[in-house]
């Protein structure tokens, strides 16, 4: 059994990205917009800016009250759309609930779009014509490919439906050749498509949701859910799954740490266009 | 076993319109554009002026020469985008080799694509924010209305990853709380899929590429499959698989004649709007 690690194979990415922007010279800025506090997105944003200025990117936060009017947020974001100093925009989720987190993402204009949830970059992958990916989803693809996996053929179970990580996912499995189930919360009897399923991808957020009763012998995990159990990181899949994987992403280390990565990889293609 | 009759279906459908578009007096204009004089498509042509013209609707076909440039075809498309009298506007494909029939089809404005093939509407689906469905997707939808069939829960195999077919299906098939698998040209062991599941759509265009020993007992069969077989129209599965079926849709008579009965359903949905 191979543990696939998001971490190693990000700490090699991240050496190739400063080299990149070093080499080319990129000039490249990200603007991140939080509204409120939230303590999560606190870490993840800490993260976020730690990693880009670290290759070389000019990163700022742009920290709003937790009761800004979307209106504010809206206008922010159309001025960064239009400031060439910003390559890339992230407004960071969650937002408060009185502002609609999917209609503000998509005014990002595409070509500042690093996180890739405008209609344009997501509807790119569905007609395999792919442009921005998702991060997440780029970086289970470029786990793949670091572990030499291929996707031709396989048999593909994708858990969850969300617009911007289960339903991209699968689209962009499709495009590769893989062979894709998509299940969701209205899946009756789940264990019926893991079971058979050479490579599981979770995307759920529910501990122990895949039982090693639920998977082949030699299956793949990628494990996309992160979850806080006696205060500690876990994943979808169950601990007892390990022992019949063939390669899995662990929680906390697989997954997670490429997301930080994507960003800049999606930086370097948004400012090299 | 029930044969899913899509002609007894749109003849219903067909009197629902013509009452609607005399009752609502709608003012409702297709212009169908052909370049070349390819066979079939005169004859797919000739079905929707005949159909549409019997509910009320304004149709008229626009032929152009084989070799017409791109330039033209678009500059037409371009014209009719403006012109008020046109509701809706349909590229019949295929196109010669020398125009793109994507690109020339997505320029038709998201208002007047009967046949939902523009961008925003092929992402309406995927996004679950259907607007505009293309009509093959659309008549599959509505058998499944007419014959009170459930989808929410249901095991679905899709065979075909077409733009406009297999994929947009497929991603209505998940809003709809279906789980779906999209299978294809790469798909190895078809049979392991079509074997488990309770519905099988085949949009491949391939004579008996379903036979008895690849559907389960009581499976729905739907058949998007045209093919000329001894000068007989037959559809991809094979006749045998027919006494296995609970419900089936026959070629011809399935979802072919659903297909302009969606048209005229797009065209009403455009012309409200």
């Amino acid at each position: 059994m191979i543990i696939i690690s998001g971490t190693e194979t990000r700490k090699k990415l991240l050496e190739d990205y400063k080299k990149t922007i070093e080499k080319e010279n990129l000039d490249i800025g990200l603007s991140i917009i939080q509204v409120g506090d939230n303590p999560s997105s606190n870490t993840y944003i800490r993260n976020k800016l730690k990693y880009t200025t670290e290759v070389g990117i000019k990163s700022e936060l742009i920290k709003l009250d937790e009761d800004v009017s979307e209106e504010k947020v809206i206008k922010l974001i159309k001025k960064l759309n239009k400031d060439p100093k910003v390559t890339g925009i992230i407004l960071q989720s969650p937002l408060p609930a009185h502002i609609d987190f999917t209609k503000c993402a998509r005014l990002i204009s595409d070509e500042k779009d690093v996180d890739g949830f405008s209609e344009e970059n997501l509807f790119s992958i569905r007609d395999n014509n792919e442009k921005i990916i998702p991060c997440t989803v780029k970086g289970i693809l470029r786990l793949f490919e670091a572990y030499d996996i291929n996707l031709e053929g396989k048999n593909v179970v994708v858990i969850g439906r969300s617009n911007i990580v289960g339903r991209p996912l699968a689209d962009a499995l499709i495009n590769r050749n893989a062979t894709v189930t998509l299940c969701h919360s209205k899946t009756k009897d789940m264990k019926e498509h893991t079971k058979r399923a050479d490579i599981v991808v979770s995307a759920v957020g529910k501990p122990k949701l895949i039982t090693k009763g639920m998977v082949k012998k030699d299956f793949i995990g990628i494990d996309v859910g992160i979850n806080v159990v006696n205060g500690k990181l876990v994943g979808d899949f169950a601990k007892n799954t390990y022992e019949k994987a063939s390669f899995i992403t662990p929680v906390p280390g697989g997954v997670g740490p490429m997301t930080v990565a994507m960003i800049i990889d999606n930086l370097i293609e948004l400012k090299r266009k």
